[in-house]
């Protein structure tokens, strides 16, 4: 493995050597890297922006995401929060912040996986900063979007009533971590053992290589379906419900038997002695979206099969209730991760 | 003095404390800080979008630069950019990294200086992230700004004969950082000699409390005046030369004698021992603007108190040449810090 110190290239000729690839891939993009700053023209719509901060050490460890799984994901979430707006991601930027344990290779590898990520997305790189760092990688990237006025869908707005949907299926990212943690133990105390990693392709890629449901955004367009409050699930199903309830004053009802998981991801939860029901109420990063839309919508989406109806809104703002497989109400709570466990 | 865990509050609290009286100043943020993302009207403009990274110990030393000063510092070094496309700053978001030896009294002091900066300006914060770092502080801002399609400037553009022309007076940020670092080792060996910064004043001012040039953007609109190329000074006036020619692949000449100082920071120079005119073309942190103006609009800014032509561009792309105040042509060259000394 070849390996080139980021202070042999400096500054200019490093971030020359990262971006020298890029493709432009949203027609709203003017002007990309290379200038104080880039143009974008927001095409007689409104515009998004949201950022994220990512540190080695709290948000990933590196001896199980590989750099390129880590660009990749970084950019995921944000445009994860940009469809929350129910906005079309259009550009990044991005800073990094990089010890000299990293070699260009590495932060090629990293590069990598952001712009597969924008290649895929139809999003451009435009901006960024890349500085050393005494300790550690941090990656802070901030995405931009571009929205119809009358498209916006803020966390607020829900009506009493109004069906709470939510995409794809979760927990999955939750139990790949799970995996993860596992085999970096089994290495710790047997490095020449085999990771056993190949029965879980889903539940891990789910982890490593999580998707933002842009498709959604443009299927609800096409339903004629606007919801009538949304936000991405990144700190698991029930913090997010709380946020919602928040935003628009009102209470939750949500019913265990309604909430999607895969059946892979059921029967590791069970293998780890854990709650399918709890990774999916407070696993995270599973990326997908929670929104509220008006029970008129109700004809619209259902049978839709990346769509689950999981509960409604209520009047009574103190209301936050679970109705279990059994039939019973009990407390929706948000667990913190050490609550996971047992 | 008080002081806080950031752990006491968690998260979500924390960030409704340093957010809690943020004012509106911007007539083109239509939702700040509380959703997934902030959502801007372009207001029929095209948008610019720069990024900055900040890691303490490598941009900033808290040993003199106080907490306040660096939130200020860190959006004018933003805003900044944003007037090097010829646009008018109009939001900010924030990524923060911090490890636990900071209270919510220390973030509470660094907002402080962000949002009196956001005051000053006219910007808007409207969104960021704040999270858990191994060690240190790491400050990422991205800033946006507004300008008509037809306004637009970059760093190419410019034509042979162009005259060069920079804001303000160059060299007094270095010299405040010279001052600094040497009452910080007066003070490492003597805490209790009282530091000598009072004659000081205007040149650490520059250095800790730098200014963004949005004035000049205005009055050269007022004049009628669109620079052909432009760039802010942040790594030094030589360096920035090199990247207005290597832009518009054209030469430069500067003339020693045009090259604005004020004339304390010139003292100060020759009593560290520094020539001055390296001390403008390599010291950085000016936030100063440096552009090139068609001569036909030489009536219009002539006698400018706030503009000085210093040179001109050539055709010869391989041509850099300080004339000196003797009248012989030397190279015009960016020195490291190191070279500074002496």
């Amino acid at each position: 493995m070849e390996r080139t110190e980021i202070q042999e290239l400096g500054e200019f000729a490093l971030i020359s050597r990262l971006t020298k690839d890029l493709k432009k891939n949203s027609p709203s993009t003017l002007l990309g890297v290379g200038d104080d700053a880039a143009v974008i023209d927001p095409m007689g719509k409104k515009v998004v922006v949201t950022t994220d901060m990512l540190v080695e050490g709290v948000h990933f460890d590196l001896s199980y995401a590989p750099l390129k799984h880590l660009g990749y994901k970084a950019v995921i979430a944000n445009l994860s929060d940009v469809c929350a707006m129910n906005a079309k991601p259009t550009q990044i930027v991005i800073g990094l912040g990089i010890s000299n344990r990293f070699s260009v290779e590495a932060l090629e590898e990293l590069y990598g996986g952001i712009k597969t990520a924008c290649e895929l997305y139809k999003v451009d790189l435009v901006g960024g900063d890349t500085t050393t760092s005494p300790s550690g990688l941090t990656i802070s990237i901030t995405a931009i979007g571009l929205v119809d006025a009358d498209a916006i869908v803020t966390r607020g707005g829900a009506k009493a009533g109004d069906l709470l949907v939510v995409t794809g299926d979760l927990g999955s990212a939750y139990m790949g971590l799970q995996i993860l943690e596992r085999e970096k133990e089994v290495f710790k105390e047997a490095p020449t053992a085999q990771p056993e990693l190949t029965d879980h392709s889903y539940i891990l890629e789910r982890q490593l290589k999580p998707e933002a449901r842009t498709d959604i955004i443009i299927e609800l367009a096409d339903l004629g379906i606007k919801p009538t409050s949304m936000i991405d699930i990144s700190d698991g199903l029930a913090s997010e419900c709380f946020h919602l309830m928040a935003a628009s004053g009102l209470g939750i009802r949500v019913y265990e038997e309604k909430l999607p998981i895969d059946p892979k991801t059921y029967d590791t939860a069970r293998e780890f002695n854990l709650d399918p029901t709890v990774c999916m109420l407070s696993g995270g990063e599973d990326y997908e979206l929670l929104f509220t839309v008006s029970q008129d919508d109700f004809e619209k989406m259902r049978n839709h099969p990346k769509l689950s109806i999981i509960g409604h809104m209520t009047e009574d703002a103190k209301e936050h209730i679970m109705v279990t497989k059994s039939g019973q109400d009990v407390e929706l709570k948000a667990q913190g991760w050490d609550g996971l466990k047992g």
